[in-house]
């Protein structure tokens, strides 16, 4: 077992995949340490909407065949409200497309492009305490297979989520709960929408998505204390027809149901992504409510970022990128909460609030008419606001 | 003591003496009511900022002559934050620019141009019931001079703002309360800006306007509660100083205080602007919040829609636009309603909101980076969103 490593990353997901990727291609050795087994993170059912500058930075390491194979490339989505539907041509808007891929086949391409250069993944290996981040040498230490394990390191990425152990428990941070969560299911039934549609409606928000010309996804906005048992699959499709329903009799296709979840919607962002040596990358800094579909990109910019700072300190001893990691990253981060609060304000239901669902109504109409306002909120989606 | 009109018309402000106006140019009878006296109404200090709409309304009923002359053309505003302040192009955006050119000035032009065509205004004239609006012939009983006068009409405007007698106390509407007010000066000094200044500030926003060359306005994001007593002159203009501050060591000049007042906010929008043959326009049926200066255009937007409805009643008997009044009138109101929600969201503080804070600025600093947001804003504030 490995006991020393030069950058030592917790976590599997799309940033500490990526990070790794970026700085095992660069010649830095990389251990990367992941709680589960490597089955379940393969299926792993997270995020789907991929920017354009996402695309760039996995196809830049490697890992981009198979999803420019089996992406699905969407330039435009729909807002449904109402009873109409309004597109919001992305790509005319832009000049961007987003790629609609599932989060775990990222996660796949990246495990798979790790090995193809020769490393490889520490499956259920369950870190125990991040220690030393203020020396020079910080180090991991970790339990697998019944066995306790030290890593020493010169870096420590933390990229293991919000529930991670990295964050340092009482670190400062700004924080906004909304009182609403998203079920979401996952169905074996050709998407009946090319594009993605985000619905407001007077039941609550909804959500068609895809992950396949085969798989479709959709959301439901329910109180954020839901159980799953109260939703068997008949009451959430009645609900989806309910709420995706429109004037000239639009059809939602039914299919079996192969995964659900609730998951609760907050904004959270650490006040610095950096503690001395030990460097945050992805939701282990920051969450977005998932309304703008941000989460994913920020965890890959944070990754590409973080990478080229390791890269620069390496290279050349320069710690400068380094020192500015955490505000750089969080520039990003903010406007992505910005605008995930934003389009999350946009689309859902608050109860009671009459005159903010009027607004509400004022504010979709508008965005659809005006092409300032379907600009901002195009580039915002696809990530191009030269922020 | 007249006892008959074809269009009783309630309140001498924007809406009322435009309305008034517009239907006495195309040959219909009218009688203007309003409670003050006319010192009253032509001191009374309220808005300032004309959208080019607002502008043309002016000049097509013969009230414009002075306002071109004396008003302050504007082809863009400042967003100050961070110690540093922004300039929104309107004029290079929108193709559009407002005028300055305070809403007393617009009052005491529109009752010279009524008297110019002959007609007139009763002063001192309180309404003390507005009746019979569901039959053909409705009244409008109100005291002058210690005299009780029944006023006969076919239509009935009620344009006596906010807190009149003409809207039915019991009728429905939606509302928004703000936890804050605005405490606003007019200062005997030229402006320390040649245009408009919004700042966003740790300790609230704050606003550097005009009226003139040599008379400026101020305002101040301050509780709802606040006692004008306990803002003596200094401390205003501490707290301006304080608010308005750059880096670079901006000036601002002070100067004799001539005007003060404290003013709640609050969103307000009547369900309906219409009650048989009473006619809301105005403040009568819908408030903004101060902040995106829509309170006077919508007045005079209502005010024209009203007028043109009214002459085609009269002209061939179409009551189509008439009965489009109410709805038409509600898409523009909502549209200003939520812009004005929104970009007061944008500039003032909200207590203990950490969170919101920083993405706050990370949405102003949005809005000045990005043409598709800085162009967003601009079209609402000149009123050219084609909405």
């Amino acid at each position: 077992m490995r006991t020393r490593t030069q950058v030592g990353i917790v976590g599997a997901g799309p940033a500490g995949l990526l990070l790794a990727q970026l700085l095992h291609r660069q010649g830095i050795d990389t251990v990367v340490l992941e709680r589960q087994d490597e089955a379940y993170v393969r299926a792993r059912v997270r995020a789907g909407v991929l920017e354009p500058g996402t695309v760039r930075a996995l196809c830049d390491v490697g890992a981009g065949e198979r999803m420019l194979r089996q992406g699905l490339v969407h330039g435009g989505f729909e807002l449904r409200f109402a009873g109409r539907g309004h597109r919001i041509a992305m790509d005319e808007l832009t000049g961007e497309s987003i790629t609609v891929y599932g989060q775990q086949e990222v996660v796949a391409d990246l495990i798979d492009a790790r090995r193809a250069a020769g490393a490889d993944v520490e499956f259920e290996a369950t870190v125990t305490e991040v220690a030393g981040t203020d020396t020079a040498t910080p180090v991991i230490r970790y339990e697998q297979h019944g066995r306790t394990h030290e890593l020493h390191c010169d870096w420590i990425a933390g990229c293991d989520g919000f529930h991670g152990v990295c964050r340092p428990p009482e670190s400062p941070a700004y924080q906004r709960d909304y009182p609403f969560a998203w079920l979401g299911i996952l169905a074996s039934v050709p998407p009946s929408s090319d594009e993605l549609i985000y619905a407001r409606h007077d039941r609550g928000f909804a959500m068609h998505s895809m992950r396949s010309p085969t798989v479709s996804r959709f959301y439901l906005q329910v109180p954020p204390d839901t159980d799953l048992a109260e939703w068997p699959d008949e009451r959430v499709w009645k609900e989806l027809h309910l709420r995706l329903a429109t004037d000239d009799g639009w059809r939602l296709a039914e299919g079996e149901v192969t995964e659900r979840s609730v998951t609760g919607m907050r904004g959270f962002v650490s006040r610095t992504m950096r503690h001395g040596r030990l460097l945050l990358a992805g939701d282990a800094g920051h969450i977005v409510p998932p309304t703008g579909a941000k989460g994913l990109n920020l965890a890959v910019s944070d990754a590409r970022l973080l990478g080229d700072a390791l890269i620069r300190r390496y290279a050349d001893g320069d710690e400068g990128p380094l020192d500015a990691y955490s505000d750089t990253c969080l520039r990003r981060v903010w406007r992505a909460q910005d605008f995930s609060q934003w389009m999350t304000g946009l689309l859902h239901r608050t109860e009671g609030a009459e005159f903010e669902q009027r607004a509400q109504l004022a504010q979709l109409a508008y965005v659809c008419h005006s092409k300032a306002a379907s600009t901002m909120l195009a580039e915002n989606y696809v990530g191009a606001t030269g922020m």
